[in-house]
């Protein structure tokens, strides 16, 4: 349980209820840690509600499941998938970036949904739902079936939560309810998601692989191959995948997702050339070893005055070289994925695009209230900036699907489990993942970090 | 001329050259004033060099060929082509919109022109040249064939300028030569063009209308048929062209270009809503009688509190009702475009897209050193944000088809001709673009001056 913002994990005992009208109740196998949970927990995201249950990627077994639910049954290996935290109330202004959530507050009433009355969706239009509006335009996997409780920190059903803390008699104490996280608050050995929610596996699928496919790795590959044409073609048959065979590209950041579409831009993809950038040395190593043709430092490796972007145009053709992959003379990748988060290093992904056709892909989730900016030029002379949520895939549809594509080898999954834990050792596990390990984890960085239960 | 930045230009003796190897003179028959030749004349361009013959916006008849010239002779109807500003020297920095380039400068040397050694390009592949790695690409418009000495206002054969002021006897002052602007300077009755630039019209072809074709319709043109998908289907044999039956628009500023857009996406696309936003009440008749179903006045039409952009939302199913075009609840247009030239009005333009599918396309040209900003959830949320440079269009290629497709009335063309003048009228030609007209001109919104020579 996250009690506050800014405060260490605590493992207390919490009574999960039973899941009501379209719930599914999953003992969480596996559980990993990203960085939008140390987000959350920082007390930086605005939308964070304390107490929760944090926890995002994970896999599990379904337990039970509440009155309607069809889709999946007790035994069932699962993954919850995250509502993304995109679909709020209709405008520019998204809304959850504002006010200040951080304490515990009561639960407020949830409006009563509406839904639109369409005809029902073909299967393949099938995002999580299937039924609102955004999965039946088929354009995007960005669904709003739950997304205004999930984003609560709530249930549908009762637009109540299934967490209480635990009274010493073991029963919950109503008076003490946690919030749920993201529709998944995977870091507890039971929880209670939608079935929206529920990706639904083989009997044979690898729970260890399948956990980091519930967010991370998804995250990394889709970025490379569904976004960059932003259009997954079930609107129009027709299914565009950005980068191809001998094309470029530059990776900023070489976390798990950056890694992602590093393997993605080599085994999918193809590209000739794949420039990591990131500022720790230690992930040079594992960024080769991942495909990458260049590793570029920017706090050791550049000219006084050179910026990032300078630095990558020149190195693909800006320089008058032939063969770079960019034209002689002009430079630059055609492809750019942002895994980081930062702002200033969106420019640069941006900015080290190719003229007349790069594109840049913001992946990674910036702190609220920063903004993102370049010239007008940059755009005018041909590049496109585009952003990713959960790599473009439809969660509950494609999540099974790429937890096979994993288990053919088809990229890379349980690679990124470079440490393990258990529950009790979770607070742990964060330093981990801030690069605080010792010993031999100080030396070996830290890509993911799952928690067995 | 335009001697300085800020002042009226002078309508004095100039003596054109004759065409050096690759040139072509031409004598112009019509053309028009544009923003762009306002934005240089008034000093906010740093890259504009006086003194200059502006104008480039244009069509007219070849008087006479330079050395080698093989695609036009004379007597040929044809188009000057501009040179987009934008294949500059490598690198993000652009360079162009950096330091003050206003004074009278000596000509500088400029470096030989390295041709990379690649094999000639298939016709289809031909932007202007045909040659350069950006041509080659057939990914882009920007052809880079002759930008360095553009840019520099002047042409490639000697890198000097054929335009010099007269003596009292008629002949060349070789003191006082005088800039070229993008390639073209149209604002003379003859001027001299690199034959990569000079688009060649058929017989028949209507040079009222063809010099419109020059750069304001084929940019708004062009930024609905080519641009949202950024991918012209030369590499690949598809063509996606972006907007497309059905779909929803908001259009940034009902000038010729934005009026261009609208009728594209009217007429070419089938839109089933368009939204036009200006602050010019006048232009709501002209939208409107363009195809327009909406017009949004900022300064008027806007609750206290309330952005374009919130407004655009609600009224595209944001407020939760159907059928407006966009998902219920969500809300946004298909897709947007930017007309105006201003970084504020580009974020409206962005965020008022649908979020998952939204395209934001950048058209106007923003005052230099400007910046353009959003959140990054605005991307991550699934818009994209593009920019085009003369609509996509290759224009040496595509601006004698655009001619024979404005006769057939495929589009709107001469209708965007409003006002008409003689050259020793040009700077009231100045003041009606500005919207600064008398009498009748002041009731009549300007949306093309033409010169007749």
């Amino acid at each position: 349980m996250a009690r506050a913002p800014g405060q260490p994990l605590s493992v207390v005992p919490v009574v999960v209820g039973p899941p009501q009208a379209g719930e599914v109740r999953v003992k969480i196998v596996h559980t990993a840690l990203c960085h939008t949970d140390a987000y959350t927990l920082s007390g930086m995201d605005p939308e964070g509600l304390f107490p929760c249950v944090l926890g995002h990627e994970a896999a599990g077994i379904v337990e039970s499941v509440g009155e309607g639910v069809t889709s999946v049954a007790p035994g069932d290996k699962v993954v919850p998938c995250y509502q993304a935290r995109i679909v709020g109330g209709g405008g520019g202004g998204e809304g959850v970036e504002g006010g200040d959530a951080r304490q515990r507050r009561p639960l407020p009433p949830v409006p009563t949904p509406t839904r639109p009355s369409l005809p029902p969706a073909a299967p393949t239009l099938q995002a999580w739902c299937g039924e609102c509006g955004m999965c039946r335009s088929g354009k995007t996997n960005l669904c709003a079936s739950v997304r205004q409780w999930t984003g609560a920190g709530k249930m549908k059903a009762d637009s109540g939560t299934r967490f209480h803390e635990a009274k010493a008699d073991g029963t919950a104490d109503l008076d003490k309810p946690i919030y749920h996280f993201m529709g998944t608050s995977t870091f507890s050995e039971y929880t209670v998601v939608h079935e929206v929610s529920c990706a639904k596996l083989e009997p044979d699928a690898d729970l260890l692989s399948a956990c980091l496919l519930g967010c991370g790795v998804a995250t990394g590959v889709g970025a490379v191959v569904n976004t960059p044409w932003g259009h997954r073609g079930d609107c129009c048959g027709e299914s565009h995948k950005g980068p191809t065979a001998g094309c470029t590209a530059a990776v900023f950041g070489a976390g798990t997702v950056g890694l992602a579409c590093v393997d993605a831009l080599v085994k999918l993809a193809g590209a000739s050339r794949v420039i990591v950038v990131d500022t720790d040395p230690r992930k040079e190593a594992t960024a080769r070893a991942w495909g990458a043709t260049d590793f570029l430092n920017p706090k050791t490796d550049l000219k006084e005055g050179e910026t990032v972007q300078a630095r990558i145009v020149a190195m693909t053709g800006g320089d008058g070289t032939e063969g770079k992959g960019g034209v002689a003379g002009v430079g630059g990748v055609d492809y750019s994925f942002e895994c980081v988060g930062n702002v200033e290093v969106m420019r640069s992904a941006l900015e080290c695009c190719h003229k007349g056709w790069g594109e840049s892909v913001v992946v990674g989730v910036a702190p609220a209230g920063t903004e993102l900016a370049t010239r007008p030029f940059q755009l005018v002379t041909g590049r496109a900036w585009r952003g990713t949520a959960f790599g473009g895939f439809k969660s509950r549809v494609d999540v099974p699907k790429l937890v096979k594509d994993a288990a053919e080898g088809k990229f890379k999954c349980a690679e990124y489990v470079t440490h393990r834990r258990s529950l009790d050792s979770i607070n742990e596990a964060f330093d981990l993942l801030h690069g605080h390990g010792t010993g031999t984890d100080a030396v070996k960085p830290c890509l993911r970090c799952v928690i067995d239960m």
